[in-house]
């Protein structure tokens, strides 16, 4: 049974809070395994839910899913520079394909004879795998654009892990697509990134800023990298989603050349694209307070809990008389009901856990309500309550559904450009990083400003805005770099990240 | 482009056949890894629809997916010892964490100081990783039952693979459940055995029996193991599903127990069920023909194509105007339409590629059409083709389809049927099994006499039939075992088995 002595507060250990929450709400756990994590039905219930709304998502761009080995061969690692430098070092290293009993005892122990020839690594990513299989597919232009992602598990050696946020293993959505033209791949690239945003203020109520990352930023192979980026409760920034225009690199690698209309051969122009279960770490650090989590209702596997609050067995039965038609219409209306009529649990346990859990809106009703007429209904995001009458209730929820769904966002919106400054002089930005959120910077566009930035304070340039996105900030105007004082195009976004 | 050469017919080279089809009708394809294959993005569009249609049964009956680590420490394996013997033998081992740049040149290699302290398995199945997390999930009855499933892929080193097969790597399903009592757990099973008997009967078109293996060809750390075993086309016998109960196997190797409402320690009962991408490959090898794949309807990604016939690009737009309302007509009653006005392929092209991809339906219009009012319907089971009135066309094809999945099942049942014998005398047998087909046979009940059979003819023991499920033979009375006259408690099924 769950325990549900109160989480330590966010105001006094933010990080203690979060890993707190993740398993009493029962989310995710760590496992057996150094750096894996078990994600809890519950837990997999939300990932469930941002799974099947991006996969339609995606369906609706042309994209089609398929699946490449998990394994890759050391060897294919080594083709593109970069990447090998940005992935292939800290990886699970498959050496050999047989165990045996072991000779001096109990157990079994790894068999010397079955070395493999070549070591395989477990995908960290897949652009090398698939790339080796675009290969054969692509011939003439008749046969791009190819457009494929795959839902699967990848695993980078992590040495510092935490739950959802960074894991040695964790589950995402890797896309992967080959164009004909340079134009077509990075139009896809941006088209992608659109997705995301709109997937994560729509449905998971992320105020995320849409901008390019700097090229120390870069995914390790890419042209240009577009990006999500978010800012938690904390001030600190996540990443919440990254698109690639990767070029020419990977065609080039591994060979893959078509025959154009033209009747000339052409490497093919690449994308890839991702978002994993780091994106259920976003979410909680989004709109969660010390009660526990908070869900937009939208991703929330229960929306409306309904409890009937009685004393004796025979309470029970005319209270649902009047609850059961109210549970039966919501679920008709698509909307998505628990009704918790267990008596051997208190309606105080049942209101914490319900809390804990993040489910937006409890109805309960007692004994008075009956008399009355009425329900309370109560709401996870402002923990207000009103006693409503019955009449009309059902039209209440839906509205009231559609306005949680609005609040997640419109709050987090506000935090989020509450804790957005603009930072002129490299002294202040020192102080100021401290402070957390995200600061709105010149910077003369070099890797080594740019590094040493990141020594001396620990921020890094989550993203180059993109146009409109931050709102009441001028960030397109060039100005002067705030520590070597050089020509800068326009303010990019500064935050310590996680 | 495809290459429409014909496939090999099955009466020549069956196994040829079926390697060929799978590759050219874009199902799946080997990779650059051995042993590991692609699932295509058609192929893997058949699987998502195996997926949601399962997942939605497993859902119905309370079961919640969850997600367990990928990698298995190598202790957990020798915990349960009849597993180990089973399933640790042949698998990937993952030994180091870490590549470093080669020393002495180019590329990388495996860096000797990342050696991991204790190797890790690439889970070929997940038994030990789950319940060593339900020892912490469950300490009283009230925490059960749990039933947690999980869609992942595993490994199994397979030195000789086939795609879809048996393959190194695969995808599946697994369900683990815990329970109070031992009548619960076998009960579970039961019902997991019989969601995927209709599930594979109803939507895969297979006419499964259902039954009991034999304690040879029982699941490694299983007290039973029920299943689904379907028959070929080349009489060949592919084991389709497993549900397993483990009785406390599992709870006693990791310690797993519950405080009972008697206030005892008990261990707490198991069970462990799933299916796999195999199933693509008696999807195939049961309805498919030597022009291509054959789909049941209800799995099929398009399940009626639509084809103008036109010379002149003038030509399609008064045909297209007949057409385009049947399809809309057919995508309003949820069936899934592709409609190909594609110019640069002749008709004949696109209809070898829709036999070759087993679209159910093909509707063709030409000019004598437009003129007459008619349509062509042709039909991928029996590759039969009628004209037919416009009028009440989306009725006619509404009802094709549901006449082609039922045709699907008669079909594969009546060649199961056909192919089903009685078989009284071990000499008849080692001829009668080189016939294929199911074989039921007196049986003393004994590993060593089955042992014999199969080393003698490379035939198994499929299953203990239940009852009911071989029409037309009576296999619950007892007789005498074919090869040593002892006593039998009924006939069993025998067969050479993939």
């Amino acid at each position: 049974m769950a325990n549900y002595q109160k989480l330590t507060p966010r105001s006094e250990d933010y990080s203690k809070w979060y890993n707190e929450l993740v398993v009493k709400a029962d989310l995710a756990e760590q496992s057996a395994v150094r750096g894996c994590m078990v994600i809890k039905p519950y837990g997999y219930a939300i990932w469930e839910r941002i799974q099947s709304d991006l996969d339609q998502r995606f369906k609706s761009k042309g994209v089609q899913n398929a699946y490449f080995p998990l394994l890759i061969p050391k060897s294919f690692f080594s083709r593109e520079a970069e990447h090998v430098e940005g992935f292939a070092k800290e990886c699970a290293v498959v050496t050999h394909h047989r165990l045996m009993n072991d000779p001096n005892g109990k157990g079994v122990v790894v068999d010397p004879s079955a070395k493999l020839e070549e070591e395989m690594i477990i995908r960290p990513t897949s652009e090398t795998i698939i790339w080796s299989t675009y290969k054969n597919w692509i011939s003439s232009y008749r046969d791009l654009p190819i457009l494929c992602n795959q839902w699967c598990n990848v695993m980078r050696w992590e040495m510092r892990t935490r739950l959802f946020l960074r894991t040695a293993e964790f589950l995402w959505q890797e896309g992967h697509t080959a164009h004909a033209t340079s134009e077509e791949a990075e139009d896809f690239a941006r088209q992608m990134l659109d997705v995301y945003a709109d997937f994560t203020r729509k449905v998971m109520a992320l105020p995320v800023v849409r901008g390019v990352k700097s090229p120390n930023e870069r995914f390790a192979g890419a042209l240009n990298t577009y990006c999500i980026e978010a800012m938690m409760q904390d001030g600190k920034a996540l990443q919440a989603g990254t698109s690639h225009f990767l070029g020419q690199n990977f065609a080039k690698s591994f060979d893959v050349q078509y025959l154009s209309k033209e009747n000339k051969y052409e490497y093919v122009w690449a994308t890839s694209w991702g978002v994993s279960t780091r994106l259920m770490g976003a979410l909680i650090m989004t709109h969660s307070d010390d009660n526990g989590l908070v869900l937009p209702p939208a991703l929330a596997p229960i929306q409306v809990v309904i409890v009937p609050i009685f004393k004796k067995a025979e309470d029970l039965a005319p209270i649902m008389e009047k609850l059961r038609p109210i549970a039966d219409t919501l679920q008709k209306f698509g909307i998505r009901v628990k009704v918790d009529t267990r008596d051997q649990l208190t309606p105080g346990y049942k209101f914490a856990d319900y809390e804990l859990k993040g489910i937006p809106v409890r109805i309960a009703m007692g004994a008075r309500d009956l008399e009355n007429g009425t329900v309370e209904v109560a709401r996870r995001d402002t923990l207000t309550k009103e006693t409503l009458p019955l009449e009309g209730i059902v039209e209440h929820i839906q509205a009231l559904l559609d306005a949680i769904q609005a609040n997640c966002y419109e709050k987090a919106l506000s935090y989020r450009i509450d804790n957005t400054r603009e930072c002129d002089s490299y002294e202040e930005f020192k102080e100021e990083i401290k402070k957390g959120g995200f600061l709105l910077c010149h910077w003369d566009g070099t890797p080594e400003t740019e590094e040493k930035i990141k020594a001396e304070t620990k921020a890094t340039i989550r993203c180059i805005p993109m146009e409109g996105e931050i709102p009441g900030h001028d960030v397109t105007t060039p100005g002067k770099c705030m520590v070597t004082g050089k020509p800068s195009k326009g303010r990019v976004v500064f935050a310590i990240a996680y």
